[in-house]
């Protein structure tokens, strides 16, 4: 891929993405074989007038060996290293930039139950350094091509060239494709602020989904809680957009409220494990009950991290006819495949679109119906014939979407 | 390379290298282009029994950026993990394996004196927990092939061959080329402490050193203070080989007794630039002028990082005929070619050479003429024609070399 289209990208991503802060400082999530773009984004930064700029690289490799070798007590313990970073993110509040590039195959053979036991004893001893610094920083997750991921989804190619036509899928579907990230994305943001703005505006208590792979589900809504699309403000008052690309309006659902079953559309990938063809029964907001053709294991795992990973904590609303969906690819990345169609998550709900969310507290956000978890694990539901109707607080029908597209 | 091969190298490193004992955990540093070896490594860490292995990776063109791009209060101030990491390896004393790869030049352009800063700062910074942790834990540094080293030391050859080539190199002059790298540093460790024990049985008060490359010096020695080589044994008990390869006897002299003129006879690569062709002068044991061909600003930087950083910290005996030599390759990492031949190093002198070093504060062992500095700066002078001539304390003259190789 040609450089200063690459420099732009980093670019939007450090400018729009994040928007770093003069003198703020930026904390990287990285894969070892993207280096060259991971330095594009750094340098970025200090042009930004980054203070520090800190990347945590991740080799799958490693961590693929140390998650087999080593005992699970082991790997929940932390060290003093993993608390610090945890306590300076809380102090200085660096934006977090997370590159994604991993192989959605990367973690094949792990046991699904050691890496969920790591995560909850991770989780927990870090809960409250997580919960103090949540809505106060800027964070963008956005793509780069690693060659395992580029071979998954172009298995046809040879590996340099189905690295370039990964650039040139994620490119496109970030809307940096023409050099002008930043422009464009200022245009599609005021596009989903109004399509919020009007889903607001009509005081929704339902959505029924309707598809003919046999979806059939009716989710419960909390009054006052938005639908929010494109960038958000964090409680320092700095606008950011948190994922790159992002079609969706989205509201997190009121727990207890889901009835029905829902197919998957799309394959998840989840831990390095691709789970494949799924559904998921609801009763009382619960999946009660699942089935997968393939990953079936780590599907479960999903359900029984915590009290809450088992209770919907996003609905989603994409249009079918979208820029990822009209690639044709299957991303096998939750960043983009999320962004091709309709989706639900499984797991925490997103406290700040609760109205005044930071004059509560956590404890009461969640009692007014927003899920709590540790996990947050979207799936895809979206077709080519779903149909979603709105139920509002009056008693009125209103077509959401018709065929898979806003019906508005 | 073949994979046998590099796992039995593996092997040596973390069996015989850092001897790593059942339970304890180990530090690596590493860089990012030389992952699949690394993770060898690891593999092999946890098969002896670690408990965390912890990698730090480098990212030569990130920390370039950030030399560069930061400015030098922000790179010297450190983060609250830095300091955490300092503290953890006080604590739990995990042993240190250094995986050395860089390219020589690669940090050409960078403003020397900004680096130097930063090292300063962060030396004083962590200076206690330095001193609290040495000589309490096992290391040892290794070499692995990076790409633009390898292209350094074999220019005319393509990328991939000057790998293997320096593969080759590498594992011939650290005795693993046969898979029996643990047996073979057996029998070359009891040579080396053979030569000690002889050394150390003539109780010599000084060095003279002399070349027809103009070399002319005498260095001043501290009774009692022992010649090592190979192994050694660190306060825990624990015996492990710090270098590989290491072919050196050395000893630290008497800070403030060095008179004369020495001429380098191999470039020295330092912080990434290149040092060739440069004498150094001394005074009353202290660095009173030099000279470089290249890289004169980086050999000054050298003396003026603190008091002792232009005094001698160590003197020590490769024969020329050494397996570097005989390979007729320039390395250019310290590693090798400092155990091609004789050489010095202007700064920190070992404190663990001097009898029951333990007894001692740091402070008292300075006084006793072991040099005290924050750099460590191996440069070397063997030559084919080197003579040195020990004086004992009773007045005799030894034959120590002669024409460059062991005259004993």
């Amino acid at each position: 891929m040609k450089k200063t289209l690459l420099k732009k990208y980093a670019e939007l991503i450090v400018r729009s993405g994040v928007a770093l802060k003069k003198g703020q400082s930026a904390f990287i999530l990285s894969e070892l074989e993207i280096e060259d773009f991971t330095a594009m984004v750094v340098e970025e930064c200090y042009r930004a007038g980054a203070k520090k700029v800190i990347v945590y690289w991740n080799s799958p490799k490693v961590r693929k060996i140390t998650m087999k070798k080593s005992k699970k007590e082991d790997l929940a313990s932390f060290t003093p290293m993993d608390e610090a970073l945890m306590k300076w993110r809380c102090d200085e509040l660096p934006c977090l930039i997370s590159l994604t590039s991993s192989d959605p195959d990367g973690m094949k053979g792990i046991d699904m139950g050691k890496v969920a036991y790591v995560s909850r004893a991770r989780y927990k001893a870090f809960h409250s350094y997580i919960e103090s610094s949540e809505n106060k920083y800027q964070w963008c997750i956005a793509g780069v091509p690693g060659a395992a991921w580029a071979k998954k989804v172009f298995p046809d190619l040879k590996k340099k060239q189905a690295i370039e036509k990964l650039w040139e899928a994620i490119l496109y579907t970030s809307r940096a494709d023409d050099g002008n990230g930043i422009a464009n994305w200022e245009k599609h943001d005021a596009d989903l602020k109004a399509r919020c703005q009007y889903l607001n505006s009509l005081r929704l208590k339902s959505l029924h989904y309707e598809s003919k792979n046999g979806t059939n589900l009716t989710v419960g809504l909390i009054p006052g809680v938005i639908f929010l699309g494109g960038g958000e403000e964090n409680l320092k008052g700095h606008y950011y957009q948190p994922n790159i690309p992002s079609e969706e309006c989205f509201t997190s659902p009121m727990k207890g409220e889901a009835e029905g079953i829902v197919y998957s559309t799309k394959p998840l990938s989840y831990n390095g494990v691709l789970i494949k063809n799924f559904w998921v029964k609801f009763h009382e907001g619960k999946a009660i009950d699942v089935h997968a053709e393939e990953g079936e294991e780590a599907l479960r795992s999903i359900l029984t991290m915590d009290e809450g990973s088992a209770y919907l904590g996003e609905c989603a609303l994409v249009p079918f006819d979208s820029p990822i969906n009209n690639t044709g690819l299957l991303f096998y990345n939750t960043l983009f495949d999320e962004n091709a169609a309709c989706h639900l998550a499984l797991g925490r709900g997103f406290t700040n679109l609760y109205p005044n969310y930071e004059q509560y507290s956590e404890d009461e956000i969640h009692s007014f119906g927003i899920n709590q978890s540790m996990s947050h694990v979207d799936f895809m539901i979206g077709s080519e014939d779903l149909n979603i109707t709105g139920t509002t607080e009056d008693g009125r029908e209103i077509a959401i979407f018709r065929n898979g597209n806003w019906a508005f």
